[in-house]
C-alpha cells in the first residue's frame, strides 16, 4: 500500500502545496479523515512575549469545511469575510457559519461543516473527523491564535483527491496569517481596527518587520512552524457504529519543542 | 406530523426528564439532528458578577456523545471524571474525547462524538450536527462556564427515541452545575482544588448557601434558565450533499433576557 504523505515544512502550505485545486477528482466514493491539530507554540520556540496570563497560549476552536472550488473560506492575499474576521478577533463562530451554509444553499459549494473543541494550552491537540465528496474535495479550516489581535492558521483549499483516489495521509506544516482587520502588533495589543481593512497577510519572522511585532525574530531564517495539522483516511472498518474513531495519541499537552 | 416537543422548565434536565434510559428503541434508522446551543448568561439576568473582562462571560466548545445507556459521560450527584473535569476546569477536550474513545472501543458504547465551536459571548449561539443510532440513542454533551472554577451546563443521557420513531425536536432549559473539583466560589475565583472531590451538583440561587456564591440570589425562588439547548431531527432531505444544514438563526448575539 502506497502512503501519501504531503509534507510542506518550508514556505507554507498555501504558497507552495502541488495539488490544484481543479484536478478532475475522478474516484466515486465519499471519503472519511480523522484531523488531527497539533500546537506547537511552546515558549522555547517562541519565546517573545509568550503569552503566560489572563488568558495564557491557547488555540480556539477549529471550524472547517469541504467544499469545491467554487467556495473559499479564506485566502492568502485575498481580503477576510466578515466571518473570518469575527472568527480570527474574537472565535465567534457564528457568523462564518452562516456564510459556509449560505455557499451551500445558493451554490451547492459545501458539502459539510466541522469543528473541534479548543485547545487550553500553546502545545496540543485537538481532533474531529470530516466527508470530503468527489465533487467536494477540498479542505479549509481556521484555528485562531488566542491571544491575539486577528491572527489564526489554517488551510485554505487542500484537495485530498488524486485523480481516481483519496490520499491516506497529509501532513501539513502551518504558520501564523494576519486577518488583515485589526492592526495590534503584539499577541495582547488592544484592539485597534484597520481602516481600510487590509488582506489576509502571512507573518514571518521578518514581516511585518517592525521589532515589536510577536513574530519578528530577526536571527531566523524561517519561523518554526506554530502547529500542524495531520489528515488520515479512515478505512471502512474503522466507520460506523461503535468505532468511529482512530487512535488518538495518549497524552496532547506534552512540550512538542522545535528546533530552529 | 405529531410535533414532539419536550420542554423542560423549571426544575432542569437530569431530575425531571420523563424518558428513560432504558426505554426500548424498536427503530431500525439512524437519524440525523442539528443541535442548537443558545448562551442566555446575559448581565441583565444575571447581574451579580457577571464578567466583564478578562475573560468577559462566554462559552467553552461543546463536547458530546452519542451513546447507550452502558456509557455516562457524567451525572448529577455522582463523581466528575478525569475528562470532565479537565473540561469543566480549563475547557480542555482531549482527556474527555480519548475517555469516549476508549468506551466505544472496549464496550462499544459510543456511537459518536460531536464537538460545536465556542461562542464568544454569554448571549450567543453554536451549532452541529450529530447522528444516533437505534442501540445508541442517548446524547450527551458539556459546555464550560467561562469564566469558571468548575462550572458546566450540559445535557445527561438525553434519549432521542421513543419506542418505534425518534423525536421531531426537543427543547431543554439548562442549569449551571458544578463539576465538584474545584472549591472556588465565584466566576473569577483562582484555582483551588477541592480535596477529596465532591460529586457533580446543581448550582441554584441557593444552594450553596452563601452569600458570596455568584448564583446567590436569596430572592428568587428559581434561577434563569443559563442556556437552552434545541435539538431539531433533520428530514432526508436535509441530508447528503449540499444540503447537511437547516436554516440558523440570522443573528447570534441579541440579547435573549430573562425575565425572572
Amino acid at each position: 500500500k502506497v502512503m501519501w504523505t504531503v509534507l510542506v515544512t518550508l514556505l507554507g502550505y498555501a504558497s507552495s502545496l502541488p495539488v490544484g485545486e481543479d484536478a478532475l477528482c475522478t474516484t466515486e466514493e465519499l471519503a472519511k479523515y480523522r484531523i488531527i491539530f497539533t500546537g506547537k507554540w511552546s515558549q522555547t520556540a517562541f519565546p517573545k512575549q509568550y503569552p503566560l496570563y489572563r488568558p495564557p497560549a491557547q488555540w480556539s476552536s477549529l471550524l472547517g469545511v469541504t467544499h469545491s472550488s467554487d467556495y473559499s473560506m479564506w485566502k492568502k492575499n485575498e481580503y477576510a469575510s466578515n466571518g473570518v474576521r469575527d472568527f480570527a478577533e474574537k472565535g465567534e463562530a457564528w457568523a462564518l457559519m452562516k456564510e459556509i451554509e449560505e455557499a451551500g444553499e445558493k451554490i451547492q459549494s459545501v458539502h459539510g461543516i466541522f469543528s473541534a473543541p479548543a485547545i487550553s494550552s500553546g502545545t496540543g491537540q485537538t481532533s474531529t473527523e470530516l466527508e470530503v465528496h468527489p465533487r467536494h474535495p477540498l479542505v479549509s479550516f481556521v484555528v485562531r491564535i488566542v491571544p491575539s489581535p486577528d491572527w489564526f492558521v489554517g488551510i485554505d483549499s487542500l484537495n485530498l483527491c488524486e485523480g481516481d483516489h483519496w490520499m491516506d495521509e497529509v501532513s501539513v506544516d502551518l504558520f501564523p496569517y494576519d486577518a488583515g482587520t485589526d492592526s495590534g502588533f503584539t499577541f495582547s495589543s488592544p484592539n485597534f481596527a484597520t481602516i481600510p481593512q487590509d488582506t489576509v497577510t502571512e507573518i514571518t519572522c521578518s514581516s511585518p518587520s517592525h521589532p515589536a511585532n510577536s513574530f519578528y525574530y530577526p536571527k531566523l531564517k524561517i519561523l518554526p512552524p506554530i502547529a500542524q495539522v495531520t489528515m488520515v483516511k479512515l478505512k471502512k472498518s474503522q466507520l460506523g457504529l461503535s468505532a468511529p474513531f482512530i487512535n488518538l495519541p495518549a497524552k496532547s499537552n506534552e512540550i512538542i519543542d522545535t528546533v530552529s
